[in-house]
């Protein structure tokens, strides 16, 4: 069915991702001592879009987006939070997942940029068990059905309450004809660890399985009675934090409100800011590096707070792509550029490097949420134009924009006209290239750049620090073309144009594939396989056409298939 | 679009994959002692279905059928040959890859069925190469673009001729708006590892690259001018022979026409035999153990020949397969039942075994036959059951039939009314079940089963050779239900009736996921992520619509595309 024939349950309004606990409509933040709790108490009237209302703890964006906002605030502005119980504020009901009307009334491109996001925010959640020493704990106080089973799946320890009614579930495929595709099928079976055929016959049973069976089939960690469920959660969620070696006696960094102006041609911030070329179908995104060197050391660092520029930066990158991907779907190319000084963004990295490998829990927080943005970036699906001209600081954390791209391109020289005693545009490769910011495959950009070029990784790792003019830089395989003055327009329109040209379709499909070489993840198999299927079966009319499940949900009306298998 | 409005270029005509050199079209075979060679001369008016001319050594289904059968000959009926040359018989054009009126014309599960036979020939061709000593030697004597250059990728050394016109190129995305999806992307960077950049530069220059810079860029590995060209061929072909550890007088086995009875009710062969349930959507496949026990060695084995079980019943599984796969679209469950001896069954097993680790060629064949057609079998998008009944011979190879199922049920008891002295069913784990049978992920079924389940594995493990129950076996996790003789048919008739009423696309990703946990190869890679974002593509009016780029193609007109980015 072609897509202008929905219902487009989209909003006219741009969507804003920037939030806090004070405007939260669906979401408790509230802690004591080491332990955090996320109430969800989803507002049935708060939906991002009309049309649909969030009955029994359903999500759409805009509960997600708080979601999202209290998972990033719990690890920067709550040091001493080392256990996060995720609940639900209604009685019986845990999360009945995301809301089936905003789904089915939903075009295809809204349900796939939202499935996506809120991918990112469940492996948010597991990035700060694992990288964080704050580790999740889902107490299902009542049934959890598709994506509020997913969510609790995200995280570390699942409680279910043992009450003979409330089960988890996974309910999708037979009363939706679609999968459980936030992670669902990949949790269950990789992570969970549910031998296949009971995962089977657990996704094929709408009303799921609570209980010992539950526990047994290894669905959930626990079930616990009733009578028993404050005090086992309290006692829970204390030995989870005995784990955590987060620091008990720092102070938080307040993630302040981003300055942010927007209009229909750019989006700035203060270190980001993107022009957008309606006509072209083209963002032009530029970065700055630090103004100034680093402070002494990393106490001073988290005294600057969210100014701190390797945070700042990061959090306007962060909001920036969110925007765009929602937003700008026409804009279909973005093309980085960087402006300022290489030493400092890479004395800035150096002091996240050594700071962090001493143990700094702030240091180790600003890494890994510059890792997990930049994890967004390669699952965007935008093509990614780096273009490397004098005066740009691509050098370590900035050069990942570079290596994240799909194209780059290094000016060999100068632009004669513009300023020919310019210094020649430089890259340079530093320590942060070689380890921590690791894409969702395990390896680093710059290791999977040279997947299966051992030769090529050592030659390359070994010029770091080294300011690599364009020819060497080519040389060794770091960017990709180097064209000199006389071309370097020419070559930068023609790629953006003829991207321009191209089927928006393929070019993602493209994308998804190549930017992935080597080692599968379990997150990877979730934005690869898993999102790839459920984004064929969204697309079908088993499940979005007039008479499709997903459609026909709630009518009354049974769902007519086309009983082809593909 | 609704694939109703689509003009289908499908036949009304069963596809039959039965062939044999002597009736090709398409391909000529010859041997020279330890080189075969195949080449490629597509007749333009010998397509399969009508409405396409085959020009520039374009192929459909009907071409990859011979080239199928040609792979299968070579490993078993020429035990000689080391290195097979492909090559092409049409000047100056190797091949132009899938037809494109053909593929514009087909509908969307012609497409993805055409695809997955096409990636499982060139799967196999890199099994020859690997398990076989029979080496694939790609002679690129003209342009290969799109599945040309995708068959090529598929072989261990590629060769191009270097005359200035001659190219390899992946034109699927520019012109087409779909992706080089028969492994092409996968193989690009996971096994030729060329660098993403250059290799999403590659696929998006629809005129392809020769000459050195295809060999700099690795899509190839050596460029051959024109004069020295058939030297060169006949030295490389030397050389790839040379490593072989192929027997040099063994006499091949002789693939004999496959006896076959078919209507629209029922499929037989001597040992398998399929009834066809069209209201309930249903194939009960039944598969026969050995009548007797095996041959005293193996070399009485290959004195079978075809006839030899192990051999014989792989066959029929194989072509039954593609026969279902191809001709039922909408027979969507599948419920396997076996009738013989298990002692027999295991005898063979031990013979294949033994005979193939003392380095015997025949038994080698044989079991990496028997795990290919497995591997079909875990791709199939058809739900998979298996029924272990009294009488039935679920043990070794044939329990794999069990393990690949999505749910499997063994009768505790046996059946009173029936047979009340029956035997129980009983199920065997053998040696077979423990190596060589790898699923495309790289490990066994049992393994996969009892992915991150040690203690699982080992139990079920140390119980090898034990005929066990339906308790046992459902209690060391190697059954899902076991069911009495009162439940048993209303349990499998659920089972059935109920994966009949589900969408059969969403039943089709749900099974795509389940049943590859764990690690992830080239091939889980190429049936993963690769096709499903080329179907999720095919789907999408921007490929497949009226205005898409697949469909206005030759046409004179440009593609209207959707510029939204999904």
């Amino acid at each position: 069915m072609p897509e202008a024939m929905n219902t487009e349950a989209t909003t006219d309004k741009r969507v804003e991702f920037r939030v806090s606990p004070d405007r939260y409509r669906h979401w408790k933040l509230s802690t004591d001592g080491p332990v955090a709790t996320l109430t969800m108490d989803v507002d049935e009237q708060g939906g991002l879009v009309p049309g649909y209302e969030l009955k029994l703890n359903s999500y759409d964006l805009g509960v997600d987006i708080e979601l999202y906002d209290a998972v990033q605030r719990l690890r920067f502005e709550h040091p001493e939070v080392r256990t996060v119980v995720i609940t639900s504020g209604k009685p019986k009901i845990f999360c009945a997942g995301a809301n089936i009307r905003m789904l089915a009334s939903s075009p295809h491109g809204w349900k796939v940029n939202f499935c996506k996001f809120t991918n990112e925010t469940r492996n948010g959640i597991e990035d700060a068990t694992a990288s964080s020493g704050q580790t999740y704990l889902a107490a299902v106080n009542g049934t959890a059905s598709g994506g509020g089973y997913e969510l609790a799946l995200a995280c570390e320890h699942i409680m279910l309450v043992d009450d003979r009614s409330s089960a988890v579930s996974l309910p999708e495929l037979p009363l939706l004809g679609v999968l459980p595709g936030t992670g669902g099928l990949t949790r269950v079976s990789d992570k969970r660890h549910v031998r296949r055929d009971l995962a089977d016959y657990f996704s094929t049973k709408s009303e799921g399985i609570g209980g010992k069976k539950a526990v047994q089939w290894r669905l959930v960690d626990e079930a616990v009675p009733r009578p028993r469920w404050d005090e086992t959660v309290t006692e829970r969620a204390a030995e989870l934090a005995g784990r955590s070696s987060r620091p008990e006696d720092a102070a938080g960094v307040e993630l302040t409100p981003l300055a942010k102006t927007r209009d229909d041609d750019a989006i700035r911030y203060d270190h980001v800011e993107a022009t957008l070329d309606r006509e072209a179908g083209r963002v032009d995104i530029s970065v700055k590096g630090p103004q100034n060197q680093p402070p002494a050391d990393i106490a001073a660092a988290a005294g600057q707070g969210a100014d701190f520029w390797p945070l700042a930066v990061t959090r306007e990158l962060d909001d920036l792509i969110l925007d765009l991907r929602t937003n700008e779907p026409e804009l279909g190319t973005w093309v980085f550029r960087t402006e300022g000084d290489p030493g400092r963004v890479l004395a800035h990295d150096e002091l996240l490097l050594t700071s962090a490998s001493a143990g700094d829990w702030f240091a180790n927080e600003v890494l890994h949420y510059l890792k997990r943005t930049l994890r967004r970036l390669d699952v965007t699906s935008r093509s990614l134009i780096a273009a490397i001209e004098p005066g740009s600081c691509f050098a370590g954390s900035l050069l990942e924009l570079a290596l994240a791209a799909d194209r780059s391109f290094q000016l060999a020289g100068v632009f004669e006209d513009k300023d020919q005693d310019a210094e020649p545009a430089t890259m340079t490769l530093g320590d942060i290239n070689l380890g921590p910011l690791t894409m969702s495959n395990g390896l680093t950009r710059l290791q999977t750049r040279f997947w299966g070029d051992e030769a090529g990784y050592e030659a390359a790792a070994k010029r770091r620090g080294e300011a690599l003019e364009a020819e060497d830089a080519a040389e060794l395989g770091l960017v990709t073309f180097a064209p000199d003055d006389i071309d370097w327009d020419e070559e930068i329109r023609i790629a953006t144009e003829e991207r321009a040209s191209f089927s928006p379709d393929a070019l993602t499909g493209l994308e998804a594939n190549y930017r992935f070489a080597g080692p599968e993840t379990m997150e990877t198999k979730i934005f690869g396989r898993l999102t790839a299927w459920q984004n064929w079966i969204f697309n079908r009319p088993n499940a979005s056409g007039p008479d499709g499940a997903l459609r026909r949900f709630g009518t009354g009306q049974r769902a007519a298939f086309d009983r082809r298998r593909v």
